[in-house]
């Protein structure tokens, strides 16, 4: 399986091609189905039946082989399927850096969204390819797939910041994204998660 | 004139078009001309004729508003025209981080090249549009338009690395581009600077 490069890491050409979910040089991939989401999406009836009818592969996130250690910037490509749980669309965990720390996703293929939440006050923005979407320390963010094919974005982030999945399970992300007659909209969190 | 954005910065869409050098919304903007550059062309000569002969801009570097503050991570766009200084290829004046952290640069047009150097031991990196250059801890880093467009490429770095750019003056880049037959070629750095 591919591997972080061990430190010191040399000089690295990488290339993150839009149409593929690899790196090359690749690095680790993390696969989430369904059933690593659990509890995550607001109907539960649906994440079951979802979970029983094949536990399909929700979103991959593909790394380069620069480690998650201080000083290093290491980058992933994340590709998040399309499709929905009982309305809610296809999207990430979500995470917060337990080392708050600025990260940018940058939109590579088909529509997306980037959903932030410090606590108190969510945020949303609207993901295309060409499109930065920076996340300021302290902010969680989760992505979201609100097309019909698969969006894909690179991340950039500092190798100290980690990932906290615990802190959105307990907080919420403030809004759920649900498929619309207009193609999505937001809602407030509620409390059936 | 645009700025940095005073912190706390809040979660912001930001679009760079590979067409043009700016972000929208747009921070500052650098411009560096070929006076500028002094001393780091190996051609005095050359670069004294350019220098009186209208004084060319060689590169400019557009940010975002994400601030060069410790935990945020801010984002530019580099355009470096095309042309060369007695047949050494345009070029950015080259910095070091003066707190080592990781660098990318992400190719966005053109041809280019990104030179680095780590006190010992010169690296290259061919630049094309979607190639990620990773720039590890303690490598100082300058970039070269090899090309007959303008390259441009996009920058994501620490905000608290810093810019050292008399390291390079002090210690050189291993190497220099040089236009060929072939297009460029790599040769060590000699004492002509």
């Amino acid at each position: 399986m591919a591997d972080f490069f061990p430190p010191p890491v040399l000089p690295l050409a990488i290339r993150f091609d839009p149409h593929t979910a690899l790196a090359e040089p690749s690095g680790p991939v993390v696969t989430r189905r369904i059933s690593d989401l659990e509890g995550l999406f607001a109907d539960a009836a649906a994440w079951e039946r979802l979970r029983a009818d094949g536990d399909p592969v929700i979103y991959s996130v593909a790394s380069s082989p620069v480690p998650e250690l201080a000083r290093e910037l290491p980058q992933s490509v994340t590709t998040i399927h399309p499709g929905d749980c009982g309305g809610e669309f296809f999207m990430t965990k979500g995470h917060q850096h337990p080392d708050p720390q600025g990260e940018i996703y940058l939109g590579l293929a088909g529509k997306g969204g980037l959903l932030l939440f410090n606590g108190e006050r969510p945020d949303w923005i609207d993901m295309s390819p060409g499109m930065i979407g920076y996340i300021p320390p302290g902010w969680a963010h989760r992505s979201v797939n609100v097309g019909s094919e698969p969006y894909r974005f690179l991340a950039v982030y500092p190798g100290s910041a980690g990932h906290d999945y615990q802190w959105v399970v307990e907080h919420g992300m403030g809004h759920r994204i649900w498929r619309s007659a207009a193609g999505f909209e937001l809602k407030s969190f509620g409390g059936s998660s």
